[in-house]
C-alpha cells in the first residue's frame, strides 16, 4: 500500500489559488499511484488570518465545498484522502480534517486542541478523534497541534488505528521528532503532511514525514519544496504491539493507575 | 541547583562489588557538589538474573539495607538522592526507586511497568508514581520502561513535578530520545540515570542525560564510562507551562475527551 503525504503552501485570501494548488497536488498523487493520501491543515484557506472575513470567505461546507468536491472526486478510484479544511458548519467555523474514501465523505474530525490565534477564528471540536476502516485497515486522524497531547495518538491507537493520518501547519520545531515517539509508544505508522512557505510573519517547517511502528523515518520531505512524498507500507505491521517478546504495548498498560489523566485539575 | 545523574555498572552476584561501586559514585557526586542525584535502576543487584536465589540474595529492605544506608547517609548534607534498588518487602520483591532526602527515607516507588524477564523476578507495583516536595520544588519518580507509557510522565507532571527523576537500565535504543518528547509535552526537566556495561548477554546503553522543559539536552554522558554528569538547573522554569503565548500545556488539555485512556480494552 502506498501511503502519501502532500506538501504545499496554501495562502490566506488566495482561495482560487488554493484550489489550483490542491489540483496540482492531487494530480501528482494520482501520477504516483498513492492509495492513502494526507494533505496539510487548512489547505483551502491558508493559516495566518487577520480578519473574520478572511476566515468566512475561505470556509466551506463539507462535503459540498469546492475543495471537498475535488477530494471526493480524487478518492473515487479506490483511494482514501484526508485533508485539513477550514469548515463552515451550522454551529460555527472549525479547523477540520475531512476523510474521503471511494467517492464517499467518511467523516470529519474537528480539531480539539487549537493552537495560538486559531482560538480567535475557530470553535474547538468536542468529539474524540476518529478512526476509520478502509480496505481492511484502520486509520486514525488528528490535526497539527494534537501532536503535543500524547493522549490523542494514544486514543487513536487504542481504538485500533494502524496508521495515524496527520494534516499539519507546523511552526514549532518539535513535532516531527515527537511523532517518532508517538509511533514507538503506540506501535503505529504516522503520516504528517505539513505545509511550507512564509505567510505574513509566520514560517512553516515542511519536512512532511512518514514513520513506521519502530519510529523509523520512511520518508521525510524538504523544508521548502511542494510535492508528494510517499512510502510503501504494510499497515498490518502495526497490529503487532510486542515491543519485546514479553512486552505488549497495550496489555502492559496499567489503566487503573492512570485515572489522573482524565481528571480536570484544580484551579 | 545542581542536578546529577550517576552512571555505573552494577553486576549480578557481585553484591559486595555493587556496594563499592555505589560508594565510588556517591563520592564523586559529593566532590561535584550535586544537590539532587539520580542513580540507575537495580544498582544493588545487577540486572540479568538467572535464578531466584540471585535476586533474593541481592534484595534489601528499604531503608534498612546496605545500599539504603549509604544513600541515606549521603543525603544528610541537605541533598536528595533517588536510586533504583532491588527491594525485599513483606509482600514480595520489587524493582523499586527509593528517595532519600536530608537523612530521611522519603518514599519508595515500585515500578508498575515491568520489562522483559523482570516479570519473572519482581512483583509489579500497584500505586501511582509519586511526586515528592524538596526544598521548594517538586520531583517525580519513574523507573526505566515507564518511559514507554506516556501516561506516567504525564501523571507526574499533572501532580506538579518540575523534574522527573528516572533511574534506568536501558537496552532498547528509544528511551533517550523519547525523554525529549516527555520534556516537551509536559514542560518538565528529566534526568535519566542509565547503567553501562554488558551483563551476561545484555548490553546497556549508557548515555545518561538531563533535558530541560523545551526538550534540550543539558548533558548527555558517554555510552560506556562510569561517572556523574550534571547540569545547573532552575526547577521553577518548569512551572511555566506556556508552550506559546496562548497555549498552556495543561489547561489546553481536554480531559473529558480522554476517558478511553483509563478504560481496560476488550479482549
Amino acid at each position: 500500500m502506498k501511503l502519501g503525504v502532500g506538501q504545499m503552501a496554501p495562502r490566506v485570501t488566495e482561495n482560487e489559488g488554493n484550489i489550483a494548488r490542491l489540483k496540482a497536488i492531487l494530480k501528482e498523487a494520482d501520477e504516483k499511484d498513492i492509495d492513502v493520501l494526507v494533505l496539510p491543515e487548512l489547505l483551502n484557506s491558508g493559516y495566518v488570518f487577520e480578519t473574520e472575513e478572511e476566515v468566512e470567505e475561505a470556509a466551506e461546507s463539507i462535503p459540498e465545498g469546492r475543495a471537498s468536491k475535488l477530494l471526493l472526486a480524487w478518492s473515487e478510484k479506490d483511494r482514501l484522502v484526508v485533508a485539513g479544511l477550514c469548515e463552515r458548519a451550522d454551529n460555527g467555523i472549525f479547523n477540520s480534517a475531512a476523510v474521503f474514501a471511494k467517492g464517499n465523505h467518511v467523516t470529519t474530525y474537528r480539531k480539539i486542541h487549537l493552537f495560538q490565534n486559531e482560538k480567535d477564528w475557530f470553535q474547538p471540536g468536542n468529539e474524540e478523534p476518529p478512526v476509520v476502516s478502509y480496505d481492511g485497515h484502520r486509520y486514525g486522524v488528528m490535526v497539527c497541534f494534537d501532536w503535543a497531547f500524547p493522549e490523542v495518538a494514544r486514543i487513536l491507537a487504542l481504538k485500533g488505528a494502524e496508521v495515524i493520518l496527520h494534516p499539519a501547519n507546523l511552526v514549532l520545531p518539535y513535532c516531527q521528532r515527537a511523532m517518532i515517539t508517538r509511533s514507538i509508544e503506540n506501535g503505529v505508522f504516522t503520516a504528517t503532511a505539513n505545509r511550507i512557505g512564509t505567510e505574513r510573519d509566520v514560517t512553516f517547517t515542511g519536512n512532511s514525514q512518514i514513520t513506521n511502528p519502530r519510529g523509523e523515518l520512511l520518508t521525510q520531505m524538504s523544508e521548502e519544496k511542494a510535492g508528494v512524498g510517499w512510502a510503501e507500507i504494510k499497515p498490518e505491521e502495526a497490529l503487532d504491539k510486542m515491543m519485546t517478546d514479553r512486552n505488549h504495548l497495550f496489555t502492559d498498560r496499567r489503566p487503573s493507575l492512570y485515572s489522573r489523566i482524565t481528571q480536570v485539575p484544580d484551579d
